[in-house]
C-alpha cells in the first residue's frame, strides 16, 4: 500500500488514493454515511453508500477517489471508498469525536491509552515535543553537548527529604532528584552541557503542580561572570521554546527585555513582609500580574534569593553575601525555572558544607571536580510539564504529562 | 571578557585576544615555559617567560598576542600572556596530558570527574551525543514525535525477572525495564513515536556488556506491512548515526543493502545445531565475521527468531508461526538492536497471554489500547552505550557510559 496522509488529500483531487487511520466519527444518514478518518496529520472525510461502514476507533485503510468539497476538512473528501479493516475496535470509553473531551481528570488519566487520541490532547503533547526540540536546538547552536547521567545514585542528591529509596542488589540506593551534581561535573569536561531526562521527587503533597516524577530540562555552563550570563542563555532557550509552540496556536508574550527584580524588591512589589525568606504562590501570582501589566511580559526573573533558602552549592551575591547569585523565572505567575551561579572553588565547598553542618564524605566524588579545577559556572532546570501547562492553560500539570505519577497514581 | 575559543586562534594572528580553559600541560624549560590550554574546542599553546606559570588543571583566563607558529596546534600560539586564575586546582590523580590515559578501568571510573576531561575520553562522549542527535533527526524527518513515558511502573514491564523494586509512598513499585508498553500505546496517538531515556535492568551478570541502567533509543511505528518496514526505518536511523560519528574519526561500514538472514539460516551459517533456540555470543561473532567478509558490512540482520524466545507481544511469522516477525541487528558481531512487529488485535493479545499462562489483569490499562483499535505496528530499541562501544572499539560498555552502574558500582 502506498498511503497518503490526510493533509495531502487536497493535492490529489481527481485521483484514486489510499489513506489509513482511525474512524474518528461515523454518521449514518438515510441515503449516505460520513466517515471521518483520523491519522497523524489530521482528519479527512469519507462519503459512502454502505449501510454499515466501520464504527468509531476501528483502524481502517480506505481507497477512494478524491473530490473537492469546500465543506470538508481541508477542502477535499474521499468518495466511492473501499474499506479494509486493519484493527478491530470496541467502542471507546469516551466520545473522541466531540470538540471537547467530556471526562473527569481521573477518567482522562485512567483511560489515557484512548483519551490521548483526542485531537486536543494530542495537540498538547505535540507542542511539548516541539518545545523540547527547541530547547535542544537552542543549546546546540550555543556549543552545548548533550549528556546522560545516572538516575540511580548512592547518596540523596541535595537533601535526604522526598527521595525514593530502592533495593539495589540487596543494598540501599536512591532515585536522582536532579542531575545537578553530574551536570556540574560535566562542565569540567565539555564546559556547556544539557540533559533532558526524568527526575524523581517523593512529593508527599497532592497539589495541581507537583508530581512524583517529571521531565527536567537541565543546562549548565562554565566561564560565566555571574548568574546574569546564565539568565541570558536561559532567555534565548525560552524564546526558542515559545516560538516552537506558536504553530500549535499557543501564544506567549516574551519581550526582548524580560523584567528582572531583586528578591528584596519582589517582596515589596508583592506586598509581602520584608523578612519573608521565600515567595509564596500568591506573591508569585502578584509578580506575574505586575510583569504582564507593566512590561507586557508573561515572564519575570527574580534574582538574589536569600542564601539560607538555597542549596549549599549556591554562589553568594559578592557585595552582600546574605543574598545569592541565584534566580527563579516565573511564567504567568508560577515558578518555571530555578537557576543560578554555583560555587566553583573546592575550599568554598568545604566551607559551605561545614557552615551548614553537612558531611563532605558522601560528596567526595562530586567534590573531586572542584578539587581539580573548575571555572565559574551556573545553570538552570526547566520543568517541561509545568511549561506546557502554563502555555496551554491547563489547570493541572497532570493534564500535560502523558502518564502521570503521584501520591495516589501509579497507572496506567 | 570577550573570550575566543582555541580553534579560532589562527584567525586572529597579530591581534591581542583572551582565551580561557584548563592548563592541560605545563613544560618549564630554562628560559621559557610552554602552557597548553584546553577548552571545549581543543588545545592551544601559550609561550611565556614567567618562571612559575599555572600548573595542570588550573582554570585560567589568558590574554596575549597571537603569532603564527607552524609547530603549534592549529598553526598559531599565544605570546606575552597575562594569566588570571579563575579556578585553583590540586594536581590531578592521573596525567591528563599523555596521549593515552594510563589508568585501570576502576581508576578511570572512580575518578570520572577528572578522567573524562582527557581528550580521548571526551571524544567518545561527544560522538555519543552526536549519534543521539542523529537518531532524533532521522526520525523527526520521518514524521515521528518524541514522547516521555514513566520510569516508575506498577507492574514489571515484560517479566518479573531482573526488575528493581522501590518503596513508592509505602507501597511497591518498579523501575521500567523498557518503554515498550508505553511506546506501543502512543502509536495509537501519534502513529510514530520515539523516546530517548534510561532503562533499568537488575542484571546479576558482571559482564563487559551489561549494565544496571543504560540509555535506550526506542522507536515504534504504526501502519507497517510487517517487520521489514520497521527494519527499513531502523537502517536509515543507523545510517544517520554512523554518519554523525564519522567526523570524530570513527569509521563504520554500512552498505546500501544490509544483509538479512533468517534465524534458521543464521544458525547454519554460524555452525550451530538447528534446534538452538537463540544465538550465543560466539554465533553472533561468526555472523559478524561473515557479514564483513561477504558483504563488506559491519551490520547484519537476523530475522525470524523462534516465538518461544520472544516476548508475548511478538507477532508470529504468518506462514510459519513457530518463527516470529522479529529481528536483531548485529553490529560487529554483537547484538545492538532488538525489534520486530507486534501483535495489534486485542483478541490476539488475550490468546497469547493465555497460551503463556500469563495473567491479563495487571496489563489491563496497556491492553486498552488494543481493545480500542490499533494498526499493525512494530519498533526497535538501540542500546546507546553498546553502539558507542562498538563504534569506538571500547572493550567494555563501562568505557562508553559517563557514570556506569552495575552489580558493584553505585558511584560516582
Amino acid at each position: 500500500m502506498h498511503r497518503i496522509l490526510s493533509d495531502q488529500l487536497p493535492h490529489h483531487v481527481g485521483e484514486t488514493v489510499t489513506v489509513a487511520g482511525w474512524v474518528h466519527r461515523r454518521r449514518i444518514l438515510s441515503s449516505v454515511a460520513f466517515v471521518v478518518v483520523r491519522d497523524r496529520a489530521g482528519l479527512l472525510q469519507v462519503v459512502c453508500r454502505e449501510p454499515e461502514p466501520p464504527g468509531e476507533e476501528q483502524v481502517v485503510e480506505v481507497t477512494g477517489r478524491v473530490v473537492a468539497n469546500a465543506a470538508a476538512p481541508g477542502g477535499a473528501e474521499l468518495v466511492d471508498p473501499v474499506f479494509t479493516l486493519l484493527g478491530p475496535a470496541e467502542p471507546p470509553p469516551v466520545e473522541l469525536f466531540r470538540p471537547e473531551l467530556k471526562a473527569s481528570l481521573p477518567a482522562l488519566l485512567d483511560h489515557a491509552a484512548v483519551t490521548l487520541r483526542h485531537p486536543a490532547r494530542r495537540q498538547v503533547f505535540a507542542a511539548s515535543a516541539a518545545a523540547v526540540g527547541a530547547f535542544r536546538a537552542a543549546l546546540d547552536r550555543q556549543g552545548f553537548t548533550e549528556v546522560f547521567t545516572p538516575k540511580i545514585v548512592g547518596t540523596a542528591t541535595e537533601s535526604g527529604a522526598n527521595v525514593f529509596r530502592l533495593d539495589y542488589f540487596g543494598g540501599p540506593a536512591y532515585l536522582a532528584q536532579s542531575p545537578q551534581f553530574y551536570k556540574q561535573t560535566m562542565v569540567g569536561v565539555f564546559e556547556r552541557v544539557y540533559e533532558v531526562g526524568p527526575v524523581f521527587r517523593a512529593e508527599p503533597h497532592d497539589t495541581s503542580r507537583h508530581l512524583a516524577t517529571y521531565t527536567s530540562l537541565d543546562a549548565e555552563l562554565g566561564f560565566v561572570r555571574d548568574h546574569r550570563d546564565v539568565m541570558a542563555v536561559l532567555t534565548e532557550v525560552v524564546r526558542a521554546m515559545v516560538a516552537a509552540v506558536r504553530p500549535f496556536g499557543y501564544r506567549v508574550d516574551l519581550p526582548v527585555d524580560v523584567p528582572v527584580l531583586h528578591f528584596r524588591d519582589a517582596l515589596r512589589l508583592a506586598g509581602a513582609p520584608e523578612d519573608e525568606p521565600d515567595l509564596a504562590p500568591e506573591h508569585e501570582r502578584a509578580l506575574g500580574e505586575w510583569a504582564a501589566r507593566e512590561h507586557g511580559s508573561d515572564f519575570v526573573y527574580v534574582e538574589g534569593y536569600p542564601m539560607r533558602k538555597r542549596p549549599f552549592y549556591t554562589h553568594p551575591q559578592p557585595d552582600e553575601p546574605r543574598w545569592s547569585n541565584s534566580f527563579d523565572l516565573l511564567f504567568r505567575g508560577v515558578e518555571l525555572v530555578t537557576g543560578g551561579q554555583r560555587l566553583h572553588r573546592y575550599a568554598d565547598y568545604l566551607a559551605a558544607l561545614a557552615e551548614r553542618g553537612m558531611d563532605a564524605g558522601p560528596l567526595r566524588t562530586y567534590l573531586e571536580a572542584f578539587r581539580h579545577g573548575m571555572p565559574p559556572h551556573g545553570g538552570f532546570a526547566i520543568g517541561l510539564e509545568r511549561f506546557v501547562a502554563r502555555v496551554t492553560g491547563a489547570a493541572n500539570v497532570r493534564e500535560t504529562t502523558l502518564f502521570p505519577r503521584d501520591l495516589h497514581r501509579l497507572a496506567p
